[in-house]
């Protein structure tokens, strides 16, 4: 055992044994039935995808997260998905290329080159999520969200944990940031570094960094505001009166978000919403409204999404976007039950003699959702393999000309 | 659209859009419950590993088939699993170590560096599989063939094709290769070299290279016997009475094969079972009795396996181990089935108004199965979207103060 080492995995890697993997797949099934019934169908794109088509309209964060493999076959170069996303949005813009909105779902596993601490250190997450595409406006955000809240309230249902009142949406809009920072006329490194500087919310560094330039007194007055339009939904009407004055093109934008503020209270009256007008971070392709969610107590996002109108364009379809993903093993976590069965599921043991009574027995036990093992007797075991070892609380056992289910009873010999 | 070809796929890789996807997820499904009612127990085992673990044991053709990847966190060298099946040996092998027979299923995509012709030429088949650990004996092998012929059996259900009588089973076992070359006593090169002639059956490049090496008579018998050993049953019988009587030692394993033909015949009776004894083709880790699955008129195996006893023990757990694995890409292509479904699921189209009563209508039709395809009104479409395009054949529609699902009748105005 001392090249135990050897086998540990990769760090951010992670593998699911017996008792973790029934619950992900029993959630993995829930969560595609549940985007099923509103209409989201199926998709499952490839592994690996060329990295001009990956990397199409993502942006180069994606870029540097994902793995790239050389092709043997054409001396291209793949690369391994990072995000399932934009995956889906090219299935939407080139392989289907309907007019109408088109509601997708997908569920598989991603690979990243660094762990994320938002994501809990994975570097393989596996992805689930839903997309609409063809709609632009409130009532496909209003669609979305409501889909991403209804899975989490999913995850808590058997949880017995308070459903709708613990979550928390935090409701953001990257139209605001770029709209400002088009109104100060900053270039793209100024914005960069204001952007880095407003998710770490460090006033120090933006009230040093405004020092150095040569901004005017209403410039500046926007630059302080901007970093406190976080908190409750009164940040709206604080945005408008403000920020809302001096850089007109973001009205509209408010009003949208509060809007969707209103309709979302209206469907989920418990739920707590945030805002924050300044957070950007991880966002790789979004135009619109993103958000995250969150329950009390659990430092990571839960399930985050938004609005990403501009990558079917790249596809040579443009179309609107919104949608959201989230890591399904994270999700699985948050609940106490295990595989959800029936409770008249029997696990049994069966003999390992050949016998075409038994064989049929044992087919329609099976076939009623039971498990069944059985014995294994002609050759060698490497252990004990009494139905106790192996989980059974059942035994299957001739009477006359019968086989019959008789509990495995320790002090009782029926 | 004249860039076009910037989006096709890799060669060898594909995706499922949503029909092909619906027939996927539900054989996934019925395969895996299938699994769990014989007591296998789901896994899932990593994308990606460190290439010292994931090429253990697995011999170098496996290697050939792995893309590999430099771990920036580690700076190791990491691949992307080829095959599933001695990952899942890892895991009893190192992370569960128990003694009893432990029974394990998995499924998820693979990647691999070359196109391979007896798997179509896909690069990421979606593995699917079985292993049985801990049992070395005709009880287990008996066990893992069934699975498997169940397997196939299952996807051919729906299809309207006959069943079991359909079915063609090739038999051989890596042992009686071995023992015979061990016997001649070739060296490696000879070993490779042979091996190769008799998966081409190149009767006169085996004999042109008899006429070169200084055999015996009774060496060159052997050797001309060998490409002869495949077809019906009969096979062993020929084998035990010219091969078995200069190489005792595989005697016992042609009664251990004859057991097996028994027992399979026993269970299956309209299964047609072929045997080939120099056929090692694609058999990267396996060390006793291996088969494939065939079905009349397809050219390709759909289901392959065998007993690989080695691999356990090169985790420090030595461990007698078989199991089978397919590609659910082409397991699903056997069926003519779309999606199961219950026949009353109705797919309905739900007006957009923000209604409090009609969110309760549209949540339990939800519930009970049903799709609801909410229209979105606020914002703008790309496309029509009236009930039709969106494949429903029903709404909702507002009668007094209820709710109704009213089917979309077009020339009937209900």
């Amino acid at each position: 055992m001392s090249d135990n080492h050897y086998w540990l995995l990769p760090e951010g890697i992670s593998e699911a044994l017996p008792g973790a993997a029934a619950k992900l797949e029993a959630l993995r099934r829930q969560l595609l039935d549940l985007y099923r019934s509103w209409g989201y169908q199926l998709v499952m794109p490839p592994l690996v995808e060329f990295m001009e088509s990956l990397a199409t309209g993502t942006g180069k964060q994606l870029d540097i997260q994902t793995f790239k493999l050389t092709d043997q076959a054409s001396g291209r170069l793949m690369g391994v998905r990072a995000d399932i996303t934009p995956q889906v949005a090219r299935i939407d813009a080139h392989r289907m290329r309907v007019e109408h909105p088109n509601r997708l779902c997908y569920m598989g596993p991603v690979l990243r080159t660094r762990s994320n601490h938002s994501t809990g250190g994975s570097r393989s997450p596996l992805q689930i999520g839903a997309e609409l595409f063809g709609h632009a406006g409130l009532d496909s955000d209003v669609e979305v969200i409501s889909l991403a809240i209804e899975t989490l309230q999913h995850c808590l249902f058997d949880a017995n944990r308070k459903q709708t009142d613990t979550i928390i949406l935090d409701l953001g809009h990257v139209g605001i940031f770029t709209e400002v920072t088009k109104a100060l006329g900053l270039d793209s490194a100024d914005q960069a570094y204001l952007s880095d500087m407003l998710q770490r919310k460090s006033i120090p560094d933006i009230e040093a960094w405004i020092s150095e330039k040569s901004f005017t007194a209403e410039q500046i007055a926007i630059l302080q505001v901007l970093p406190e339009l976080n908190g409750s939904i009164d940040v709206i009407t604080q945005a408008e009166e403000s920020l809302g004055v001096q850089v007109t093109q973001i009205q509209p934008i408010l009003r949208n978000i509060r809007a969707l503020v209103e309709r979302l209270q209206g469907v989920f009256p418990n739920l707590t919403i945030n805002l924050d007008f300044g957070e950007l971070r991880g966002y790789a392709y979004h135009t619109g409204i993103v958000f995250q969610l969150y329950l009390p107590g659990v430092q990571r996002e839960l399930i985050r999404g938004g609005r990403y109108d501009g990558i079917g364009e790249a596809f040579g379809h443009a179309r609107p976007a919104t949608g959201f993903s989230a890591d399904l093993r994270l999700l699985s976590s948050l609940s106490n039950t295990s595989e959800t069965r029936a409770n008249d599921t029997k696990r049994i043991m069966a003999p390992a003699e050949a016998d075409t009574a038994l064989d049929s027995v044992i087919r329609e036990l099976r076939t009623q959702g039971h498990v069944v093992i059985r014995h294994l007797q002609q050759g060698s075991d490497t252990g004990n393999s009494t139905p106790e070892v192996l989980g059974c609380t059942f035994q299957l056992v001739k009477r006359g000309n019968n086989w019959l289910v008789k509990a495995l009873a320790s002090d009782d010999q029926d």
